[in-house]
């Protein structure tokens, strides 16, 4: 018997309009697919995602905090475990200083709410000691990496929720910067850290905001076994519509593969996250 | 100037109606809200989630699958690395294999398209490599725990999409029991390792799904800083619904917290995945 609070067929199904195939091209820039068969209000509000780094003073309503909430409790967790929780700061000192632990972004100063995503292992176990029990599973590295998973299932849906109100965010990735500064600002007990950060307010309209275009699919997407040579093509196919990109929007003209490589170069180019096994074994976590 | 594609306000909202208050009951298992301000059909989408075990045989299409890709590709990335790729698997005798590595959860076999999320840190190299150059990054903790959450934003997107769709899905923690197993099934290169399973297809309507309820939100939500006590009042309280959920359902009855102390109380109660860090390591992931 079929739960009957929710109709099967949720979402109101629309014709795939110009609007759906703008879409497409602009996330592949380029006509990558062919239109889509089945089109809704939710796949649009998925495909419209942008970054969101320049915000409106105005609050986030409590009452929209509550509802992200809800979306982000709502997302799959491990064996119904729910390793994760998140800290809301609004206090414009406590994001200052937070802005400055994860390299100065100004953002972070400027959004009304910073949501700040926790794997959370503490809470199991607080459970286990209230039942006078000891566990060793928040010891390994599989804990720890199914904690961040956890809070990361959680935080996208709360994106794509706050994205469907007319809000806007950005990740924060460097809240990994300096992991045990961050932990003594939110009070985090042992067995918990900070796994990214998230910007959240009314997106400022003055300031143009795009749909950055991603590899092609061949690149990513891989049918029975893993196919190196597929990438390679895909690759060269994406620098090519990069710099189209970058050419219509006036932004300075950039190698994806060389910035990628700048990037990760070595350990020094991690801003300071080339420590987080050591910052992580101080908070808790030794990774077995 | 603001991008033109996309309306600002992109979701119809809609008066929050009985129907939004029973889907936050029902996550919470208790009236735990009040009735929201802003609802749309992405918000009664994101809480309508419930996992999917029992699937019919059809076949999802092929342009559903693209379609899911491309809103895998719209979520955040950090810095725009694009550390991912997925693997669709849908031979029969290939999913059996993956089946029995993953603890033989019979969705695996049952389900039309089994989706493989990887982290790939092997693209990354592939690009250095075409660039005559050497990268370190990838031996870094820090690069395997971003390539994760890369995979988990990308993966939770295509979840949001296809329940849209009408299809339904749940998420194979169990492909991390035995990784190296899994890369070789998959032709996985070095750098590359399955971070999780996700079984998609149509729901059978003739098995019952259920939203289950989560903790109340004062045990993940914290304000300026963690609270620990408050966790402790609503992990109690959670136990209580918990128990009237089951008793609803026709469940058996089962303490949370002896469950979730019972799932973590050993190395040896994590299905294989206490040998996680060695696995990884035989990948290709040093995690420095």
């Amino acid at each position: 018997m079929p739960d009957s609070i929710i109709p099967t067929n949720l979402v109101p199904p629309l014709a795939p309009d110009a609007a759906a195939a703008a879409l497409l091209d602009a996330r592949y820039g380029a006509p990558e697919l062919a239109p889509p068969a089945i089109w809704n209000d939710v796949l649009a509000t998925l495909l419209a995602h942008r970054s969101v780094r320049a915000f409106l003073p105005d609050p986030v309503p409590s009452g929209t905090l509550a509802t992200l909430i809800a979306a982000a409790q709502s997302a799959a967790t491990s064996s119904n475990l729910q390793t994760w929780s998140v800290v809301a700061v609004t206090d414009p000192a406590r994001k200052a200083r937070l802005s400055v632990m994860a390299g100065s972004q100004k953002h972070i100063d400027q959004c009304p709410l910073f949501l700040i995503w926790l794997a959370d292992l503490a809470r199991t176990g607080q459970l286990a000691a209230d039942l006078g029990a000891e566990v060793e599973g928040p010891q390994y590295l599989e804990m720890m990496l199914m904690a961040a998973i956890d809070a990361t299932l959680a935080a996208q849906n709360a994106v794509v929720a706050l994205e469907s109100m007319g809000l806007g965010s950005v990740y924060i990735g460097g809240i990994r910067n300096r992991p045990e500064e961050v932990a003594a600002e939110l009070g985090l007990p042992p067995q918990t850290f900070a796994v990214f950060g998230l910007c959240v307010g009314t997106p400022d309209p003055a300031v143009r905001t795009d749909i950055k275009p991603r590899l092609p699919q061949s690149a990513v997407l891989h049918h029975e076994q893993y196919d190196p040579q597929a990438q390679r093509d895909a690759v060269a196919n994406y620098a090519e519509r990069m710099h189209a990109f970058q050419t219509l929007q006036n932004l300075p003209q950039e190698d994806w593969a060389r910035r990628v490589v700048s990037r990760v170069r070595s350990g020094a180019s991690l801003s300071g996250r080339d420590r987080l096994r050591e910052a992580l074994a101080n908070l808790g976590f030794p990774l077995r």
